[in-house]
């Protein structure tokens, strides 16, 4: 099995999603990321690790004229090549206001529209790292603050599917049976967020001989995302190589501690127990165990002074394996230890 | 009196600092940010605006040879010449790791003990806008996580000073008697930090036309910050003109939400109040009123979707201004409106 493949499949089972019995809608772009995800659909599909009915959704946005009846058909052909079945939407997408965003607009309202036809169980898009970053770092030059800074999730419900006015044709009527769903609730999922560059979804295609199209806009310099990824990325990977994976963890954590953060404080563990159970901490959602081990050590210490992120996660890799010691050190000679199932924490003897 | 003076007094004054009686060191480099603050102190003393006692601390690190003798030079004169009390350290820097860190633990050092031994009230540093545009922009490159990308904020426990190990000479014997004290817990204030841009500190030294030190280290492109400063923040001015105070909002954000947020929780109003009461609203730091606001409008709308900074700010100046109308409009056709000392949240009328 290919090694994307088997991460997508990775990423499948981590975030709980069902192998059989509830539909999704793959939205498909034409592009290196969208093509790549259905080709890892595809090959789970044959070798029966998926048994999940896919229908394949493309959205004709009509922006650029014979380019995208090309890449209809181009969705069309691969779809059928790979025995999915086919949906095609058509859009007037308004040029009043901002073109991208009503764009995506039209197209998120024809994925949901077309799911809940097909009493779709969820939608797929093929977001990658990439996307990640780019939208973390538009929103942070636009200043839309932490909330905007909060990254995409994997999974998040299909009410956060933005959208509405579209035009559907090319709909293969006979396939409208309805299918069987596990929870009407339609959920949006992103398989490939947490794990897939942009790079690894070309290199699979090119691994599997298959092309995929480019989209113009992706290099037209009007749009800011494509200034984002051409010009503002690149400047920052002169600082730090790994920018992408940083600024899309970043998001992540972010999210984490304030949207998700917020819901839960009540089921952690006490900041101020003498020692940490690491039965307990491994129960907990990353978010949650970050937050409590920040509470924890800021109790313990007086302050967060010089802690960073290294140290949270040098002390997660102390709880979840086995292989990574007894002690991480912290700041100013202070130790965290893992001792009989616990963490302790000691400051520096004089 | 000069707009930077004015501004400097009002920030003062906001932040809740004594206007006599309680003495302060002045830490002065020599650059145009804290020569812009000691000339602002020097006009605000003259005006017997502040009653305080100033001492003018330099801290020689001894890096850049006749150089640093000669800004330390420069600095005694210009104290001499206002008449400030000066007190000047001199650091063996050592070379072993990171060089900036190092130095700035030796200034602290110096700066913490020179207050502790005259009884000072706090420490006065000349952080502005840009230094704190600088450092988030610094952490989010080092992928420092949450905790790295809050802000400095403009008074902070002397706790948090960081600082050990340094050598002090030139110390005035006869200075030493202990300043009166409000509070014997040292404090850190930056009392530029949440509205002066180190082009305005430049231009305020020129109106006085008083001259400033240029540190060649601050042209140096060894330095990451130094190449954040001269490479990256252009290249973030040409998405945003204002990156640097949108960056520094953002930091100081992030803190609030994610440091102050934490702590008083328990005593704030309820989000799931039919309306908030305006009297309550304004006795709440604006860390507590976004957070308050935030979960109020997500108990009402039941997600957080489409909702901006500028939303939240939207409704800050409805509920601290006369002048702001009576509506703040939301996506998706909602409002939150100012009737009878409440806030009340509407949906679209359908």
């Amino acid at each position: 099995m290919h090694k994307f493949v088997r991460k997508l499949l990775t990423a499948w089972r981590k975030l709980g999603l069902p192998f059989e019995g509830a539909g999704f809608i793959a939205a498909v772009s034409g592009g290196a990321d969208s093509v790549g995800l259905l080709l890892a659909l595809h090959d789970l599909r044959i070798r029966k690790k998926l048994k999940n009915r896919f229908v394949v959704a493309h959205f004709d946005h009509r922006l650029r004229g014979v380019e995208s009846e090309r890449d209809a058909q181009f969705v069309r052909e691969l779809a059928e090549k790979l025995q999915f079945e086919f949906v095609c939407g058509k859009g007037e997408i308004s040029k009043k206001g901002n073109l991208e965003q009503n764009a995506r607009i039209a197209r998120y309202g024809f994925l949901r529209e077309t799911a809940e036809a097909l009493g779709a169980y969820g939608i797929l898009t093929a977001h990658t790292i990439n996307d990640q970053a780019e939208t973390f770092l538009l929103n942070l030059l636009r200043g839309s603050g932490a909330l905007g800074l909060s990254g995409m999730k994997a999974v998040s419900a299909g009410g956060q599917v933005p959208g509405s006015g579209f035009q559907v044709s090319s709909f293969r009527e006979e396939k409208h049976s309805r299918l069987s769903t596990l929870d009407s609730r339609l959920i949006l999922v992103r398989p490939l967020l947490n794990w897939a560059k942009r790079e690894d979804t070309k290199d699979f295609c090119r691994d599997c001989e298959i092309e995929f199209r480019n989209d113009a806009m992706n290099d037209d310099l009007r749009f800011s995302r494509v200034r984002v990824r051409k010009e503002l990325i690149p400047k920052l990977q002169e600082f730090n190589p790994k920018i992408v994976e940083t600024l899309a963890r970043t998001a992540d954590l972010l999210r984490e501690e304030y949207i998700e953060g917020e819901e839960t404080k009540s089921q952690r563990p006490n900041a101020n127990d003498k020692y940490l159970v690491l039965k307990q901490l491994k129960m907990l959602s990353k978010s949650m165990l970050y937050k409590v081990l920040r509470e924890w050590l800021k109790q313990k210490r007086g302050n967060l002074r010089g802690l960073e992120l290294k140290h949270i996660e040098a002390i997660e890799r102390l709880i979840v394996s086995r292989k990574s010691g007894k002690i991480v050190e912290l700041p100013q000679g202070e130790t965290v230890i893992k001792e009989n199932g616990k963490l302790l924490f000691e400051t520096k003897k004089h």
